[in-house]
């Protein structure tokens, strides 16, 4: 598949909105060696369902996990001037740097998982503007980054795990969630990285002023996804959108993730169909986003770290499924009657 | 240590009720170095209370698992002549084959696990006897089966995985279960590997009978377990005993599993504390069970299967657990000021 350029804002939504058929012969094919498994039916529970769905958005009917790709990428936001963030901005650079030489958590999940990790610094960690006073980033940004985020997908990855790194970006993925789903500010900031009361405070009130700023656009996902959110948020965006065309499932990380591939499911109910939320934060509004998204996460262990790092834990739950299904014998070859 | 050999109910029960400290001071090391990680304070959620729970009861500040044991207890059940079972006894033995075959859903999730896996069917799986009528076991065989149990664990592992096969072995457990924590039939039975309304009816009527006949000994909870449970049931709390004296840390299964070793919190507050429960099973009494043990399961993926499958499929979040904790950078080593 040659790589699209997105040169305005309409072509990337076409591209949001064609269709694509999962492969249900595929799913077909496991369901029915499944029911042949030295197994009550349907006593894997989840697993089951988890191999279906591998199989579906792979579209082979024995799924792999040979090549497990984990992409975090890093952002910087102007609205961390407004004081939203524990944390000072050139924390995002050092956490790079930490990504880059092997100390931060993801390095060490990734590793567990058995997953190759990519981590990608965005626009050079220049920080996005204040979406406060305008548009987080020019339309020509935008797209710019969700084309970054789109190409840094190895088309022949089995699976996709997505992350982020980004002082302050709690912010913008609480103002996208509201812009996406209804609400305000206080319906779904949350504690971050470790805000106190007042900088939970001055965070619902930035979200309500940027809400206010840009609310004659933010019918349009895309240019809400432009004016509030962020270079990372656009890049994951961009890369849930490259692994639904190559086929590739997805799993979300935590709620600035799953907040920046909520636009997907905006502009199409169908959009993120390829991918599961791995693990539902501690950051509040992650628990009522999974929920808009019909989506269940598959663990609930309280992380609230971003960097892929629930995306990564899930891993080998998924390697689990696989092993059953294509490593258990069937009741005829274990020589029990059926 | 030397291997304690059970000649009467007392001497079991003085081994369940001696203390047994956990080690202090190396979960002070843990926490002391978690605080120092390249991430907010508490931010890897329940990876950090795991971490500190494998170094308490492994006695290691530095705690690790390179090598896991994974032992499914099997036996067989005269109570299923009643007809609480959609499967016929004999399913045990093949599933004991197909564990020693590599075929079971097990055989795969401990392979994903890198754990080394024990299959011990119990007492040649001749059946324990009906309890509607005569205890299920006499003192003389459960002590035998206990401590073979016992005996099963080795004193070396660093961690301990439990699980069963036993068909009709649903119907012991919540009888088990009614005895120790109270209630009827009604409250602790469940639909097991398959039964329809009529089997569901007859488990629960079975039940009641047997609390009926047993009621005047079922306030110790060991006696309980020789009236009520099974082999594998009594084998599962023999090696969770076994676990505490030597220092490792177990990972319980299912609703069978966690009713077995239920019989050491029934005995003392702090029996279990050496175990988490590793996985809700769908059997309804399990998440019921857990509650009654002060445990939330670490995941919920709705298998209803036995064999260890939920303890398995756990133990790579062990690892995740440790990976970050003694691979992480601290801020100081990645230059990042406090």
């Amino acid at each position: 598949m040659p790589q699209p350029t997105f040169t305005d804002l309409d072509g990337l939504r076409a591209l949001c909105l064609s269709p694509l058929p999962c492969d249900a012969a595929a799913m077909r094919h496991i369901a029915d060696r499944e029911a042949l498994l030295t197994k009550p039916p349907g006593s894997l529970g989840r697993l089951e369902e988890l191999t279906r769905w591998l199989g579906e958005w792979q579209h082979r009917s024995e799924p792999r996990l040979d090549h497990v790709q984990c992409i975090v990428f890093a952002g910087n936001h102007g609205v961390v001037a407004q004081g939203v963030s524990a944390w000072p901005a050139e924390v995002t650079a050092l956490m790079v740097r930490n990504f880059q030489t092997g100390g931060a958590a993801i390095n060490q999940l990734a590793r567990v998982a058995d997953a190759t990790l990519v981590v990608l610094p965005l626009e050079e960690l220049r920080p996005t503007q204040d979406f406060t006073l305008q548009p987080a980033m020019t339309e020509e940004t935008f797209l710019r980054v969700v084309q970054t985020g789109f190409a840094a997908v190895d088309p022949a990855a089995d699976l996709l795990c997505l992350g982020e790194m980004g002082i302050g970006n709690t912010t913008p993925a609480a103002a996208l969630a509201a812009a996406l789903f209804g609400g305000t500010g206080q319906d779904w900031a949350g504690p971050g990285a470790g805000s106190d009361d007042a900088g939970m405070a001055r965070k619902v009130e930035v979200i309500d002023r940027g809400l206010e700023r840009h609310s004659a656009l933010l019918c349009d996902p895309l240019k809400a996804a432009q004016c509030l959110g962020g270079h990372e948020l656009a890049a994951m965006m961009g890369a849930t959108l490259a692994a639904r065309m190559h086929h590739i499932p997805v799993l979300l990380d935590g709620f600035v993730c799953t907040a920046a591939a909520a636009a997907l499911h905006a502009l199409h109910n169908d959009g993120l169909k390829h991918c599961r939320v791995a693990h539902c934060s501690a950051e509040p509004g992650h628990a009522r986003l999974s929920q808009r998204l019909g989506q269940k996460p598959l663990l609930d262990f309280g992380l609230r770290l971003g960097e892929g790092s629930g995306a990564a834990l899930a891993v080998p739950l998924l390697r689990a499924a696989l092993a059953c299904h294509l490593g258990m014998h069937t009741f005829a070859e274990a020589g029990i009657g059926g």
